[in-house]
């Protein structure tokens, strides 16, 4: 048996050298510890890293080296160039972890990791995802042995909702402090809680929900578990991670210009934005009140659409049809990988139209004017002596709010009523297909390079009103990213229908 | 290159085989795909199995099968015989995990696993040791600027104590069901939250903490870091997983038969049962007023008396020596293993004495009865058409509650009261070393004898109203045990400056 073999020579050494350039945090050394080439793997809760290139940049930039000893090393020596070493660390932070290696002798016999998997104790819970979380927090209104629409299902409530007994802390650690104990719950909060959902905890919120990226410079960017390494998306940032890690099944949040569509379509998650006035904002922490509207995220169209039957007024009866548009214009705003998944998910039968765009930098530019006008309306006396307390980009945002003059923000405010006349007559009676967001899950250093390209797609449901559903989808490289359904005021129910019924083997999961 | 050799057959097959047994749980063929012998190895989050016996004996308890599908899988091929195969999978209930596993042909030509690293993705937090968590879930009450004694540490609370908007739950559904908010937090979490420390969660506890196992038939087992698939020790198991994980530094529980002393042995953590009487009870739950204390684990004897000065009152001044005894028939009490690391753990000027214990096990019994009548006396009422909501083991104990008669506790009452004078007498101005409990953590099947053996040691301390400090050690196999320091009434301080003083190289953790 292979594990009978005396352990080769040097082997010892060299995992002692990486134990030590781990705990010195020493990326030169783990650097040369690891094999070279495409395929050299390590992988850990984040993630699998594949390559050499991958492996190195991760040392480079991260302080993998938690304190810790080892308390048991299993050796398995497969022949004189190659063993498994699996090893029990205890951590000085507390709990185990577990670690396996694959090493292998080079042609000059040097001894080098081509695998590694590593396994640490989570955290009590992850602090970017959750900043309460229960079991439940807040139960339902009505017993488990009531029949109701939502029974068994679980709320992330995005940190801008009203909770009763708790505060809401908006993303920002600043405004928690300052914040009182909410009296009562939100109206949705309300209403899920007496559909017979639990609300599983507060759900981390990019600052102010004024962002689209997802990070936030307090509480950290949660995961993206379908494109790790990668934005999760937001400002519904904590909603959707919670989701789409199965911590709960309803991420409740807020779209004021992609704040759902762009989550869902990173995270590869249904949402909805609902059209703008529809559902009940009492206890909505707002953003700018003319755009702002209550959303949701899940795993399942199905579910999607009962969260719906539960938050939608009825829906309006009139001449709507479902008939699919497409607008080449729209898929050329979104990378090709993107306006690929959509066009191959879109059925043959969409009309193929060409809608009169050109004014949509300025509508776009009209948007952001009137969103920060009152965005500054709703917090500017409460931010003008805390703006240090923001990130970077949030802050650059809000500072960008103060400086918008009345007759500037008069006049976004007459285009946006153009814009938003003009793009319910293109949307007219039909439902368009365009992308949630105009690329997949970008990384970090591409935040505001997705965001600005991104809001060209996602500000047409905003000044419009619209609702708009998000599907996901995948590009030829595996990465989640969103089919964009919308319509006309009041049709939420009829997206959320098609949405459930679109054809599978069109929604590439 | 090891890994430009073509994938030799029959391994993908295995491997698809395997995955098709983890789905359909099929822990024949799983048996069937690890190689036989000692060195197999199977690890997860909760801890290495070693051996091909530790691995079928998994495989035929747990349902390992969740329901996921592969996202990637990479091949590393060694040679003709071995290679390591690398997967990502996606769970339907959301996330990513990641598998790793050494495969090898055996001389029939079999493929099968050696060693399998698996690493699931954790859910939203572990609910068998909180029952709310949050970042924090209560903040001190002096800022972070101001310098307190705790500043900077974190408490998790056990479910008897009372945390202002909260209800207490007690580990049991039925009581959290019927619970009111509490108006106040009890006096010791007021106390902590002023001293700096801030209230991380509520954590777990056995039902009513008439128990000392650590095992919760609602929400299950919370795990043993320091000896993986034993139990934890309880009642404040809650408490003591989140310390050893390092979820919070202070894991605030209560001591009325040991469980503080016995989950702080299970787990190799520090803890101390205070004084009877000597710390506020106010908003904490009863269970037994007569024994019920106050106490708190930590992962440090430093942490442990830090806190002690904020909650102890002063000491009392007065001739109590620091000389240390032995008893071989406390000793006697423990299993071997356990009896050698309290023995190794002593230093030699320790004097040996020998006790009259005849009585022991009269005076258990004593203790055991008036536990119960009080107990009875503080829940019956409630409990009396609820007995079926507790787990068996905690309902055969407050059955045999509320069978106990008057006279029957009169007379246990006058044991306890004697018991308590002769102990007191034998402990008199010197510290008492003994075991903490008598054996190290016990599987589930063992529960119950564990339960009987430990408390003949603990219910002295109970029955004198003493404090006792419990300091972590190992056995020869590695295993946590506990050394227990007792003393006079009112001489918790000076235990805690002798646990923070205790030969570190004695105390082997």
């Amino acid at each position: 048996m292979a594990r009978l073999r005396p352990t080769p020579p040097g082997l010892l050494e060299a995992f002692r050298a990486h134990e030590q350039a781990l705990a010195s945090n020493d990326a030169e050394t783990l650097d040369r510890l690891y094999a070279p080439g495409p395929a050299t793997l390590l992988g850990d809760d984040t993630g699998l890293l594949v390559g050499h290139d991958a492996v190195r940049a991760c040392f480079a930039t991260a302080n993998r080296g938690a304190q810790r000893h080892l308390v048991q090393t299993h050796v398995q020596v497969i022949d004189d160039d190659h063993a498994l070493v699996v090893a029990v660390t205890e951590l000085t932070r507390g709990g185990r972890g577990l670690q396996t290696q694959l090493w292998a002798r080079d042609e000059v016999g040097r001894w080098q990791v081509t695998a590694a998997h590593l396994s640490t104790p989570p955290p009590a819970y992850d602090a970017s995802i959750w900043r309460l979380v229960g079991d439940p927090l807040v139960p339902p209104t009505v017993g488990l042995e009531q029949e109701a629409p939502l029974s068994g299902e679980t709320v992330a409530v995005k940190d801008v909702y009203a909770v009763a007994g708790q505060r809401i802390g908006a993303g920002n650690p600043e405004w928690l402090l300052h914040a009182a104990p909410e009296r009562a719950h939100a109206g949705v909060v309300q209403r899920l809680l007496d559909a017979g959902a639990a609300v599983r905890g507060v759900a981390r919120t990019d600052e102010l929900a004024y962002s689209l990226a997802g990070q936030n410079v307090h509480y950290g960017t949660p995961p993206n578990p379908k494109a790790p390494h990668r934005l999760p998306g937001g400002s519904s940032n904590g909603s959707a991670a919670a989701v789409s890690l199965g911590h709960a099944t309803i991420g409740l949040g807020t779209d004021t210009g992609g704040s759902i569509r762009v989550p869902a379509a990173y995270q590869g998650l249904y949402g909805i934005r609902t059209t703008h006035g529809a559902v009940d904002r009492t206890g909505v922490l707002p953003l700018a009140p003319s755009f702002d509207t209550v959303g949701w995220l899940t795993r399942s169209a199905f579910l999607l659409q009962a969260v719906g039957d539960v938050l939608l007024p009825e829906a309006p009866t009139g001449s709507a049809t479902r008939d699919l548009v497409t607008v080449p214009a729209l898929l050329a705003l979104a990378e090709p990988d993107v306006a690929a998944a959509v066009r191959d998910a879109t059925p043959a039968d969409a009309r193929s139209e060409d809608w009169p765009l050109g004014d949509l930098d300025v509508w776009l530019a009209a948007f952001s004017t009137w969103q920060a006008w009152e965005a500054w309306q709703a917090h500017g006396a409460w931010l003008e002596s805390r703006l240090d307390t923001l990130g970077a980009d949030v802050r650059g945002r809000f500072e960008r709010a103060r400086d918008t003059d009345a007759t500037t923000a008069k006049a976004a405010k007459a285009t946006v009523d153009r814009a938003c006349d003009q793009i319910r007559d293109l949307v007219g009676d039909r439902v368009v297909v365009l992308p949630s967001a105009s690329s997949v899950a970008p990384s970090a250093a591409d935040a505001q390079q997705a965001r600005d390209a991104t809001l060209r797609l996602t500000c047409l449901a905003g000044l419009g009103g619209l609702p708009a559903v998000s599907l996901p989808l995948r590009t030829v490289r595996g990465l989640p990213a969103g089919l964009c359904l919308l319509a006309a005021p009041g049709r939420d129910r009829d997206l959320l229908a098609m949405a459930a019924e679109w054809p599978a083997a069109a929604a590439r999961r």
